[in-house]
């Protein structure tokens, strides 16, 4: 299972969560990636663990400004980057052109989608990934796995067999990451279970215990 | 005069041109500050030159995927930023929102517009100050002062007394800078003139040359 | 005092209230006009009511798909437009060619603002009037003449003495009328008040009896 | 052959071109739809022709300001939307809600793409039918059919066994349409070919000629 953890614009301390996460990954052997804010990818990076971008603009290098350039989040350290996250809804033709840019930089793609059909979209734009979060869950602490397991079934079966699953909004405990392991998602999308917690530490390693 | 340099996507080497830049400024007294990507602030900011953010949304801390908080910026090393470039054109709200948690975070604010109208419209919202760009002069190399001066002195006019107004759009040599003071400019916004030219420091001394 | 009803996308029966409208506006001598759908311009202005667009694009004639150009909505009978709304939240630059658009197609402009700060940013912007609505008070009930009567006043001497100022959000009953007029308010922006009445004409004449 | 003609926001005479339209759709059995602007659906409906909406708004009934709302447009006539033309492109989400919203009004609708990837993608959403039109060659005079073939070829298969594939960009003569159904194509959509010619009955006589 693959662990991506977004820290959205919380008021946290990226670089000690990323250090966490750095030893709970090291510890375990879990996958286990931080999405900072785009200005603080660099630090997050240095602290060793994977780093991803919470998205990147659909475009090359040229007269562009305040977008968020591909090869700038690699330099700082980026692996990888969400695209489409419900807070950051793209257009159709700008998920293409962000997953064609991510590619050309060498970023993995996570692109998310509301429901089984947009999984199906999404999933013919050739991602790495897609994620899976009904809006209407995310930060509510109920799991999609829960709240209505078919959502996830489906949505693998609409992704197909190239296009691996990750189920996110609700994720907080070790419970709901074997849940949506069992209903076929190979990772978990997460952010206020871990970002919000008082002990980050802890939070993280009951998550990623069952695994 | 103030010189602020915006890096844009441009393929260039950032924190060379932030070395550059922030050693003409030691040597001149100019006051020059680079805009790179979000993703490059930190190492930017690292070189001692002055910092600036490309755009910040209008958000405040809490569940925002791929936004650029303010604060974030700041802690990365940025103390002022950009807002309504005419390539990240903002709602109205949104640039009240942005100017809001500038503030809020500590950054100045440059808010850009395309006429005069614009700028007395956005010198309402009490921002630091605002540049004008008509965006058919935008990387043209024919500079607005040249082009159509009256629309330097009429944005000027429209600004305000407690607003200073900076001129972008073509803005390529020492002499332009000096077209631009002597309409009533108090700064310039510059682009591909420095970022895209072969020898940084040349572009850049031979513009704040004749101040 | 210009009562202009906004239908937006409610289940109404936009041909009944105008007629209705209509009739009051006839009987009472008080300036009601109505902004149905789009589509719904021509019938609602076949009634004899005074129509406005909720929208229009700030674009020419030319190759634009699913825009609103001006001159449509005057073809079909519509003599106004809003502009902004905080339901239809527009780019500064937008703003600005959607007032040029209106003024070009012979289109009245009322452009919406949320707070005084950006009731004279859109004042510069040269309107024939603006609205203040408080995004936290649309569709409450409470009026902001009740809820922060400040602000409507602050509006008006923001706006200046050439740009009048409507009161929206809130507003449903003759009282609140009379005392936006009080505060210096020159029309009231309506919806749900009006359009949701079981019985609109007892809703409508009810709202302009103390004018 | 479907003959879908957009008439954008071109200074054309939507009445008489509709007029023109329902009778070479009577005299040929081809079958010929009109996009006008919203605000002109209903006088263009009432010369008979089927007429389709160049945009609707993934959105119910409510408070909505400047939305097109699905069920005004099927009460001004409309039988059909267009969604996410490269004009007005529509974010995942957003095109997902706007096919909901039209098959809950009645409306049968096209979706465009930009290739065969954002086909397929568009496909997965269930629409009624998609169309293809590389940007490039909208409005240029060169149909995709000559430009690149493949591309419609592609769609075709992207677009899989359900759902029929429009050609877009380009197509302005008889052999086009023909050249699009010999790729596999099961109608065009039209734009500037017809909408500005100076003799519109001709224009459009002689692209279904062949058919």
């Amino acid at each position: 299972m693959f662990v991506l953890l977004n820290l959205k614009a919380y008021p946290c301390e990226a670089v000690e969560i990323a250090t966490v996460a750095a030893d709970v990954a090291d510890d375990t052997g879990v996958r286990i990636a931080i999405a900072p804010q785009t200005a603080e990818i660099a630090p997050v990076a240095e602290t060793g663990v994977e780093t991803w971008a919470q998205h990147v603009s659909g475009i090359e290098h040229g007269s562009h400004t305040g977008s968020t350039l591909a090869e700038a989040t690699v330099r700082a350290g980026a692996s990888g980057t969400l695209l489409n996250h419900s807070e950051r809804r793209l257009r159709l033709a700008d998920i293409d052109a962000g997953i064609r840019a991510a590619k050309r930089a060498g970023l993995e793609t996570v692109v998310c989608a509301n429901n089984p059909r947009q999984v199906a979209a999404v999933a013919s734009l050739q991602p790495d990934a897609v994620a899976v979060e009904p809006p209407e869950l995310i930060g509510t602490g109920t799991p999609v796995s829960k709240a209505d397991p078919e959502i996830v079934t489906d949505s693998v079966d609409a992704a197909g067999e190239d296009v691996p699953v990750l189920c996110g909004a609700g994720i907080s405990t070790g419970e709901d990451v074997t849940a949506a392991a069992d209903l076929g998602a190979e990772g978990v999308l997460l952010a206020s279970g871990v970002a919000k917690a008082d002990d980050p530490r802890a939070a993280l390693e009951a998550l990623v215990e069952p695994l």
